[in-house]
Formats: C-alpha cells, sequence, structure tokens
C-alpha cells in the first residue's frame, strides 16, 4: 500500500518571472545595449557572444543585474577591441539604474491564488539573484504580505532546497515549489523528492533551458499553463492522495 | 529590584573585518585604481571621488564588490571626462575577478573563540554585501561548521535585527551581537534592546563611521581591543548578573 501524502503545509514560489515580470527587463536592456553595439557589429553577433561572457562571468559574479552589468561592459569592451567609449560605458551603467528602479509588475492572477493560500499554508518566496535588489522587489510588489518566509539564495541547486527545508523543519512530503523555470525550480526539488509544479514563462533565459532528454526521465513533472490552475491542481491532489 | 538577564543563548558574529580580513581587499583594489588613474588626476581627488560616487551608488547597488566595481567604473569616466580606455575599464573589471578570489584570511583569535563558544550557545554569522561573494567566503575560511545560522543582509538597521531576532525566536536579552563597526553592527543591536560588542578593526570605511556625539549618548558600550577578550567579558558579565 502506498503511504499516503500529507496536505502541502508550505508552498514555496519563484519570484522572477513567477510572481513578477522579470526577463523582459533584461531583454529590454539587452535590446539596449545591441543598439550601442550595432556600429561595431551585427546584432546575432552581439546577442551570442554577451551570452558566453555572462555563462563565462556566472561563477565570479552570481546571477542579477550587477553580474549581467559586469558582463555587458566586458562583452562592449571585447567586441571593440577596447575602442569603446567612455560615455557608452556610462550609458550602460545608466541601463542597469534603470533596470534596479523599474516597478515590479505582478503577474495576472498570482494575488488571488495567494489569497485563497494564505488561509491554507505557510507561504514561502524562493529566489536567486541580488540580495538588494530581490529584498527591494519584494518590499515594492504589494504581494510581500501573503508570505511568511523570504529567502534569497545565490544557486537553487538540490542541497540549496534541503537546506532550507531543513532550517525551517519543513518535512520534504509536506512542501510544493511553483516556478517557471525547469532548471532551477523544478527539478532540483523533484531530486530531493519534494514536489513541484511548472508554470512556463513565455521567455526564459537560454542557461535556464533543460533538455527534452533530461525530463524525459522525470515522471512526476505537473506542468500548468496559468497559476489559477494551482488551486484546481491542489484539489484533485488531494482527491487522489485521500483514494490511495 | 532589577531583573537579572539571562545568559546569552545566542551570540552572531559580523564577518568582514570581524571574523576574516576584508577592509585590505577594498584598499588595495582601490591603491590599484588609484595609480590607473593617476595620469589623470591626484591621488587625493581620485579617492575622494570614488568615495563620493560609491556612496551615492549604495541605494542603486548597495554594498558588495560588484557594486564598488560598478562604482569605479563610474568614476574613471566621470574623471577623464569619457577618455578612460576600453583596456584600463577591462582592468577595473579584472580587480573585480581577483577580489572575489582572494583567499579568505581568518582573523588571529578567532578560531579559539569559537571553540569554546560553541559548547555554551548558538552561533550565527550576521553579514551584508554580495550573496555569492559572502556565501563563498564562508564556505571557503574553513570556520563554517562553528556556525548555525548564517545571515546575509542588505543593510543593518534595528528593524533587521529585530527581523533576524523574531525569524530565529530569540529574545532580545538571550541575544550578543560581535562587531567591527559600531554604525552596523553595534548601535542598531543596542537600540532593540540588545547586547553589542564592539571590536574595533584597525582601519574603517568612512562610510561606516559614527560620529562622537552620536556614541557619547550610548551608556551601554562595550568595547575590546581583541576578540580573545570577549570570553573575560562574558564571564566577568555573568557574575555581575548574578549579583544583581
Amino acid at each position: 500500500m502506498t503511504k499516503s501524502r500529507q496536505a502541502f503545509q508550505t508552498i514555496a514560489f519563484d519570484a522572477d518571472d513567477t510572481l513578477w515580470r522579470n526577463e523582459e527587463i533584461f531583454m529590454n536592456a539587452q535590446d539596449e545595449f545591441i543598439r550601442l553595439l550595432s556600429p561595431y557589429h551585427s546584432e546575432a553577433y552581439i546577442r551570442e557572444h554577451l551570452g558566453e561572457v555572462q555563462v563565462r562571468n556566472l561563477g565570479h559574479f552570481g546571477y542579477g543585474i550587477k553580474g549581467f552589468t559586469l558582463s555587458m561592459i566586458e562583452t562592449a569592451i571585447e567586441l571593440t577591441e577596447g575602442r569603446i567609449l567612455g560615455h557608452e560605458i556610462q550609458q550602460i551603467i545608466d541601463l542597469a539604474k534603470c533596470m534596479v528602479a523599474m516597478p515590479v509588475e505582478v503577474l495576472p492572477n498570482i494575488e488571488a491564488v495567494l489569497k485563497t493560500l494564505q488561509s491554507k499554508c505557510r507561504l514561502m518566496v524562493i529566489t536567486k539573484g541580488d540580495l538588494l535588489d530581490q529584498e527591494s522587489k519584494f518590499a515594492r510588489s504589494g504581494i510581500a504580505d501573503y508570505f511568511d518566509i523570504i529567502e534569497v539564495v545565490s544557486e537553487k541547486l538540490p542541497a540549496t532546497y534541503e537546506q532550507i527545508l531543513a532550517k525551517h523543519n519543513i518535512p520534504k512530503d509536506e512542501f510544493l515549489m511553483i516556478g517557471n523555470s525547469l532548471k532551477s525550480d523544478v527539478l532540483p526539488v523533484l531530486d530531493i523528492g519534494a514536489a513541484a509544479i511548472h508554470i512556463p514563462y513565455h521567455s526564459t533565459w537560454v542557461h535556464e533551458q533543460v533538455d527534452d532528454s533530461i525530463l524525459a526521465s522525470y515522471e512526476n513533472l505537473v506542468q500548468l499553463t496559468d497559476v489559477s490552475l494551482v488551486l484546481e491542481h491542489l484539489h484533485r491532489d488531494k482527491i487522489q492522495q485521500e483514494l490511495a
């Protein structure tokens, strides 16, 4: 007989592109950057090179706007063989200041779902990126009060989730993670034996994409097209648990 | 009759310049930066301008190496009226990569004190700066195992400490904070009615310095010249509590 799982006592949400728009902010900055370098190179070449520099610099500078900005500057120097002008680099820094100050746009249906879930379980945010930037977005989002815990982490590996669960005394079978990134929000959570729901965002950074052959090995992958379907899914899941 | 305080159940340490050397890393990078700009301006002028840009950018970029680097780049552009060369800016980015990779040098007597305290209370690190950078230093320090909790925060305000204490269910009168910065580690902790010990470091960033007139209003300020004196102080404090 299969042991029936407990209801989820803690539901955690990723933040960027799960609770609020984020990828567009990077996309728009990248478009500005490409425009800046367009006298020197083709769009495709600039885009490809920036991607390479970003991934190369992740170990030095991590995720977030500041690391992205340093990578843009480094790309600009490399692609112009040092001919980039001071005021052009200043434009890149100004882009970063704009990115940091962008209004936080909460995604559709998020607040309604949080409102319903709030009375049923403990809500948490688990996000990666710059600490100051994530805290600032959280504070400005208008939805901070729904959450009991916010965790900003530098990477989302299986060990990261293990540590968070241990820290807050959360049994694995009572934890559900919801997010737009298979690589960061879903697979590492399934890997430790907890539950996760994937809600794809219309655009995902290529570095966060996962190969189909890897995906095929996960039987218990739940994918929903919109956060509003989470409540229905939880309800169905509960009935199945009761029947098990 | 004065209510006697409980013994400290949790002792928290600041990290940079309390557990390990840090300010020298910034100082050395700053010296390199000044050397880079020396064809353009006097040392004093560069130093002053960099300090201004750093403080101006704290709200955008926060504390830590990445924000400092963006401020160095912005200063270089401003002080050369945009004439700074691409390869010179690359040197600044390379400085940042070196800073991030610097070995972590734990300060004298720290490990002996942690070893003794470990059996008596719960140990914690409360530090501000770049999340990835602080976590990486913590992991490389060799002293991570002494600590039960690490908290990386974006600011150290009274409310920050209130939140950390609430989160871990720590009564104020059972908490002691130890650090080198009066502004960040000591005064905000005293402000919420908890205890703090100031252990000055030989150099402190001017932005972290506190005016004497403010200091004069704190009666319960404890200052020790070295972390090795903490144990003796706690012993004395305990006897005084018992006599009270």
